[in-house]
Parts: C-alpha cells; structure tokens; sequence
C-alpha cells in the first residue's frame, strides 16, 4: 500500500523525542536502561501507523514496547497519533535487515510481525520478513523461549511463513487459520481492521525460539 | 455421515475376491508377491465409497494400492462399483487402530488419509487418524522417506494434524491453505466434490516420514 508522504516527517519526529529514538544503535544492548526497568520487551517489525503497538502499550504498562518502521513517513504518522507521552513505548525508524545493529543478544522476550509485505514474486522471496535469514536474526535477539507472533491475511505468505518457522525448528505454541473465528479480545491492526471489515480471514501463528535446543 | 447399511454387504464382498481382501493380515510383510510385482504400494485409510483409489489406481498402473475401510458396509459400496478387475487395486475391511497387524515395517511407500473423521470432541482427539499414536504407526509401517498426504475441509483438525505431525518430527513436504485454487490435476473423493461444490476451503499437507533421522 502506498501512503501519502509526510513532508515534514523528519521533524515531526525529532519533535517528539519522547516517543521516537532518533538513534537506537546507541541503545543497544541497553534498552533496559532505557525504559528504566526490568520489564520485557516487545518488539514489533512493521509497526506501520501504530495503531496495534500503541494499543498494546496502553493496555499492559507492565511490558515495554518498541515500534520499527522502515518509513519514516509512516512512523511520522504513528508519532502524531500520540498525544501524551506512553512511557512504556519507544519508536524507530530502521530497516529490519539489521535490526542486530540496534538489539543485542537475548535482548527482546517478543517479536510481533503483522501483515508484512508479502513480496509475491519468487525472486523477492528473501525480502519476506520471515524469510530464514530474518528468523535466525530473530533467534539472536530473542531470548531463549520467546516468542514470535505472526498475522497475515495473506495464504501464500503464511504458508511459506509456516515451513521456513518448521524448517528453522520453530516451535509452534498456537496456531489459528481463521484466527477472528477462534479469538476473542484481540486487538487489531489498521490493515486488520480492513480485512475483517472484507470478511476476509486472517492467519496466526505463535513460534517459540529454540536456539539453545539441540539442533 | 450415516450411510445406509447393506443388507447382503458380506456377500458382496466375498463375491469379489479378485478386489477384496477377506484376511488381510495373513499378507503381512508379503503385500508385494500378492500384487506380483515390485512396485510401490500406496494406501488409503478410511477410503469410504473408493473414488479417490480407483481413480488412482486406474491412473497409476505402475502403482499398487491398497484402500483399508472399517465400515463393511461402505467398502461394499466400493466393490460394487468396480466392474472389472483392477489388477493394482485391493480393498481391505479393517480397523486402522490396528494396521501394524496387516503391514510390516517398511512396506508402504505412501498414505492417503482424506477427510478422516474430525472427532471435535476433546476427548475424543485419540481417535483423530492423525493422533501421535497413529502417526507412530504410520511412521513404522512406511519407508524411511516415505510420504502422508492429508486432505480434510475441516479447519479443526487440520490444525490439530499440523501440530501432531511437526511435534512428531516429520517434515513438511507440501502444504496449501486452500487445495483447489493453487492444484490442477487433483484426484478427488465423493465428499471432496461436495465440498468444492458448496465453496468451501480444503487444507492440503504432505510430510515425509523422518523415523531414521535423529530425533
């Protein structure tokens, strides 16, 4: 989806520094200090205009929050849809590919990955956000046990999420292949919203790192 | 789904001994000189009124098959409607629970499991054809690689043999959320029709037996 550019965005989001961490390498390994607590840290990739980071952070002050966007223009957006300071949410503006740049090992407890792009194409298959480079990524940043959480209306995107999660020996904790059948009190994304509205379903699936089990 | 019974379903069988096996087990671990040759031999438990088999048994000259039905009343139905002798085709009336007594270690190369019975009951799950129990068996009377394909319409149990056949270490082959939108060419059964017909979903997976790999 193309979205209208922010021409403004770069300052309205160093506005904000409240919100938004302008340089999260700085951060790493230290995000703990950052929040100043002890608390788990959630981490959404494609956090997109914000609408499910921030609900989250608002409904469980008790966890700490990063939102990641590759575009700034978006996260500009999810910026300015935030009127008071939430303290336990942090934003950034950074390209996935190297997210180990800003989270050290064992950093992160969740990964929340929400309607990634699917990249239909063959030829595009490695800039899928659950393409293997991406979760063994994942596995370095995750703790031991976390937890990857993954929606996609799109099939041909979680059927090939599926396999490369099974294929990197994911665990599978939960899985719903109509997950808006199944749930209840599940808070959505803007794109998520949309597809429900369509009567279209939504998949899920919930992995568990097994980085430290005999491979 | 009742069927209604035959009365003669007995004699029907025993009058067709060219297709219908009256004693299977006393083939174990020589279902190879019985069809004469050495080709592999796929089965298909709970093969119902026997469309799926036939269509591919008369398909696959090169292929022996073997449909195994608990209901002697169905598998009746089945026989009746083979009007010449399929020379790879055997059809056997037997519980699955126990098909470790009809089939030793290492004599099928493929199962078919179709629309098994979803058992939507909890407590139930141990009757599911694909419980953990049953793949073990599964597991023993297959080749080192060979394969299950498993068609159902039913999301529940999908799901469930999803997580019963990664939690048991057999590898995904081939898998679609939606069978008939991505295959051409697929051979179905009587329920299979009826299920396109009124639009709904079928889930398709092939795993492959993982027995001698390290576990």
């Amino acid at each position: 989806m193309r979205l209208r550019k922010l021409k403004n965005a770069s300052q309205v989001l160093h506005s904000r520094l409240d919100i938004f961490v302008p340089e999260p390498m700085l951060n790493k390994g230290k995000w703990s200090k950052v929040f100043a607590n002890n608390n788990p840290i959630h981490l959404e990739i494609g956090m997109g205009k914000g609408k499910f980071i921030i609900e989250h952070a608002q409904k469980h002050p008790d966890i700490n929050y990063i939102g990641l966007e590759i575009e700034q223009s978006v996260i500009a957006k999810a910026v300015r849809k935030i009127e008071n300071n939430i303290p336990n949410l942090y934003l950034i503006n950074y390209d996935a590919n190297f997210i180990k740049e800003v989270f050290d090992e064992n950093e992160i407890d969740k990964i929340f990955l929400n309607f990634s792009d699917p990249w239909p194409k063959n030829r595009h298959a490695k800039r899928r956000l659950t393409e293997k480079t991406f979760l063994d990524n994942y596995a370095s940043i995750l703790k031991d046990q976390g937890t990857i959480e993954f929606k996609t209306d799109n099939r041909k995107l979680f059927e090939f999420s599926l396999l490369e999660f099974v294929a990197r020996k994911w665990d599978i904790v939960n899985m719903s292949l109509n997950l808006h059948e199944d749930g209840e009190d599940i808070i959505t994304t803007e794109y998520e919203d949309k597809f429900i509205n369509a009567g279209q379903i939504i998949y899920f699936i919930e992995v568990k790192n097994g980085k430290n089990e005999t491979l």
